[in-house]
């Protein structure tokens, strides 16, 4: 991405706001930006956008490596665009960082979606850590809610804990698995069931259909096991995103989700939680970022750490070492060392 | 407990040290004190037992209420000193706070443990949060290991948090279950699965034998859909703490545990990690009690909280206002706000 000058944010937010699809993507990269000028420019135009925000239907999802999830989201995107919903496509990927650029959301892995003017593809942002990536992503959500979606799809990999980020900012979150040979809970990461509130067996199609479909029994009794005390255990279903078979009913049973969630109040409730979720997050993570980012508290934790690891000190004397230089009150006990 | 002055600290050291139980008691009043003083004196405490610490097997014990956990501890603790060890039961209750005193750890409820001078039994601490009890749990098991205890036992209530707190302060996590009728996991929350090493099926006697035989297969087959990847998936077994029958066999089991995680160097590192998360844990929570402790900054969170409620600001922008007050910039934007 370019950078460029702070834009005129009131010129932008009213781009966005008419569904400019070169003004979003300005948007969408003012936000993700890190320098001190856009960082106070994103601040304005989300402040521009709130009130028009929280419309769509935020959907997760997510699945290992395989699971066909590029053939998925342009299929299902395809259905959304076909009952008339404009599609944005966010993804979640921390690896980015580390690959250099991400594969989720990339436009060429959905061809189709990629080519309509009401869907909007946009990959994951580079910056940093999880919190970072989950941070911009849900910015970005905002930003396209304002300009209109009715649905934002943020994916995610199915392979460590950006599904537990990505479950704090979507209504909905849709697993895709496969039909394995025998244990169809294996490569599903522990924790990961407990948010999911669709399940769908991906490629049921030629001899795959009958282990797909006993791939999903074995999913919906290990839902009964683990979830037995919910009062909406988890739906599943079976799909093929290649022949396009189920999709239009892993739609249906993610629009019933929603639905049942508005209708009890259940909805405006997590959106609260989450966005409280979100502003506490966002203010441990200043806070230990203005701790990393001081040097000589830093250098004292370097050393606090390898005294605790050779038990010289105890973790409670190490901390307060470390809380202390961050204080700047030197060697003396500070009261917010220890309660 | 009765409020003491800070003591002779460097002779309370010694006398822990030579496994005096009352200068273990007093010591662990002291690292469960909240007095500035105390609690000075306790870090100096802490480090003079330090590198006497470690020794001991640290077993973490739950089960919702009901299961008998507290015959099963007091069958345990007098199979352990029948085999020659020394043990001390902690408990993590963060309840204990609101009832006015933990039912956990109360010695008449071990009532044959209590009563050897080889067994020491602490009730929980009525400090505050769940990450202060856990934190003078964790104080009081590195006291009780410098007085010279073999087996550590931790116990807690199987109903939340608190069993990922003792997950990350033992090396062995026994999960106690009955058998129910029909739905086995009934009842044990999501994600205390993924702590236990050993589970026991209890109240095996009577008609119930075949239930908790029954009960027992099915949450061996539960782990093995859960964590088929698992080189060391959790033993189960039954056994009945009031016929005293299976503890030896469920002792053996952990045991076997902790001499793996010995042999395969599993147990260094683990608790290395643990002493690294504890110490990670402590910063963020001072970091976090020095930003409550501040009159201004709490009042403007909470005029931010009501306003990202109500969608007039974003988080980010909120939790840029909380973090530039608390930093005392006033409304000029910081460093450390955004990144």
């Amino acid at each position: 991405m370019t950078m460029m000058a702070p834009p005129d944010v009131a010129a932008l937010a009213l781009d966005v706001l008419a569904g400019k699809r070169r003004a979003l993507a300005k948007a969408i990269t003012l936000v993700e930006s890190r320098r001190t000028d856009h960082q106070q420019a994103a601040e304005d135009l989300l402040r521009r956008l709130i009130k028009r925000t929280g419309r769509a239907h935020r959907v997760g999802i997510s699945g290992v490596p395989g699971v066909g999830k590029s053939t998925f989201i342009d299929a299902l995107g395809l259905h959304l665009l076909g009952i008339g919903c404009r599609v944005a496509v966010l993804a979640v990927d921390p690896s980015s960082r580390v690959s250099g650029g991400s594969i989720l959301g990339d436009k060429t892995r959905m061809p189709r979606l990629s080519a309509s003017t009401d869907a909007f593809i946009r990959p994951s942002p580079a910056a940093g850590s999880l919190g970072g990536v989950a941070r911009h992503t849900r910015e970005a959500m905002l930003v396209c809610e304002a300009a209109g979606f009715d649905v934002v799809i943020v994916e995610t990999v199915g392979v460590g804990q950006s599904e537990h980020a990505v479950a704090q900012m979507v209504d909905s979150f849709l697993l895709l698995a496969l039909a394995g040979a025998g244990d169809e809970l294996q490569g599903i990461k522990r924790g990961i069931l407990e948010l999911v509130d669709v399940l769908c067996v991906n490629k049921a199609d030629g001899d795959n259909v009958r282990r797909a479909e006993s791939a999903a029994r074995e999913h919906e009794s290990a839902f009964r096991l683990l979830r037995s005390h919910d009062d909406h255990p988890p739906r599943v279903l079976t799909a093929s995103a290649a022949e396009e078979r189920g999709i239009a009913e892993v739609w249906a049973a993610l629009a019933e989700h929603r639905a049942e969630l508005a209708s009890s109040g259940r909805l405006a409730q997590r959106r609260r939680e989450q966005q409280r979720e979100w502003l506490d997050a966002l203010i441990r993570e200043g806070l230990e970022r203005a701790l990393d980012a001081d040097a000589r508290t830093l250098s004292v934790r370097a050393q606090v750490e390898s005294a605790v690891d050779s038990d010289e000190i105890s973790a409670p004397e190490g901390a307060r070492r470390v809380l202390a230089e961050f204080f700047r009150v030197g060697a003396e006990r500070t009261q917010t060392s220890k309660a």
